[in-house]
């Protein structure tokens, strides 16, 4: 398998912390998105969406978005499970996936595309006041689910999980929101510090 | 089980649906998002997120985004499968759920609450920017879609899954969004005539 990513980028991470979790292995082919690599010819046929990451099987068919690259990997590899054991525990690692998603990592994602210099040409045009509203959200839900995970040790629930990994994903990219981990954090901070000292992390 | 929805909201009718499709029954219980139901401390309560559906559970606990809760219906009860079968199929069935979900489904979405004057109290600031950028997203993937689906039945493929669900809510909400399918669009008509058709669409 090899999995075409911008090492850069934020969602090509979440599927190397998955993979290193479960220990699956695969190529990597990089591309620079600032290159606009990923709008070439070659990269569209193999993601007509034009997005990193894209998986690429042994028979040359491909899977992209990160959560389907997850799933397939799950499917394959069940143990450690990262999306839930019982179907109650399925729904509700999905859950929380959906709600770090939504609420934070587009939030975050939303902010950077939308507000930042660096994106000015990749996203034309920008729109600031999506960016500044997105900023409010992103920090809105920190500041819930800070109070949220005073009782459990990680996001959705008392195993780590793909909600973790999102979350990693989305907290170590708040710098390009304008945004950080505060002493208010305690909760998020004690949570952070746990998950990235886990070998995955550095994936 | 019961359903905390709004029945004219496009996100519970994806569970209804789903629902619908695995013969699963739940009872349902009714609220206004236009009166702010969905904000009371008691619906709070079920889910801080303050949005619907909402499944409650027998033993009182509760799952909610919609796919969370087909997710949980999916583990329940496999068959008939709408999440893919093999480990592949279970990732490129995830891939075109979120294809659906990013370009065409969340497009519409934004468009209609940052575009439509019914919105304009709940959400609030509007950015009317971000409306019409997302009025050409939706119609841009409308586009493509049609163009890829010259090939196959559904969706994700030979088979009709959770991305058929999203699809179809998706587009019978194009209204909402000031698009429609037109004489262009002739191999999503014809897949929307089908999915229409289905028992489970009147859910």
């Amino acid at each position: 398998m090899k999995l075409y990513q911008d090492e850069r980028a934020l969602n090509p991470r979440r599927v190397r912390i998955f993979a290193a979790e479960k220990g699956i292995e695969f190529s990597v082919e990089n591309i620079d998105i600032f290159k606009s690599d990923h709008k070439t010819a070659g990269f569209t046929a193999l993601n007509p969406m034009q997005r990193v990451p894209v998986l690429e099987l042994d028979d040359g068919s491909t899977i992209s978005e990160s959560t389907a690259i997850c799933r397939y990997f799950e499917a394959l590899k069940p143990e450690p499970a990262l999306m839930g054991g019982d179907p109650v525990e399925q729904g509700r690692v999905e859950m929380w996936h959906r709600r770090i998603e939504l609420n934070l990592l587009e939030a975050i994602t939303q902010c950077f595309r939308h507000g930042h210099p660096m994106m000015a040409e990749l996203e034309n045009p920008q729109i600031k006041d999506w960016s500044v509203l997105n900023q409010g959200r992103a920090a809105a839900m920190l500041e819930f689910l800070n109070g949220d995970m005073a009782d459990r040790r990680f996001i959705a629930g008392d195993s780590f999980s793909i909600a973790d990994i999102a979350c990693l994903c989305a907290v170590d990219f708040l710098k390009a929101a304008r945004l950080e981990l505060t002493e208010d954090h305690g909760n998020l901070r004690r949570w952070h510090e746990e998950v990235s000292a886990r070998p995955s992390a550095a994936a």
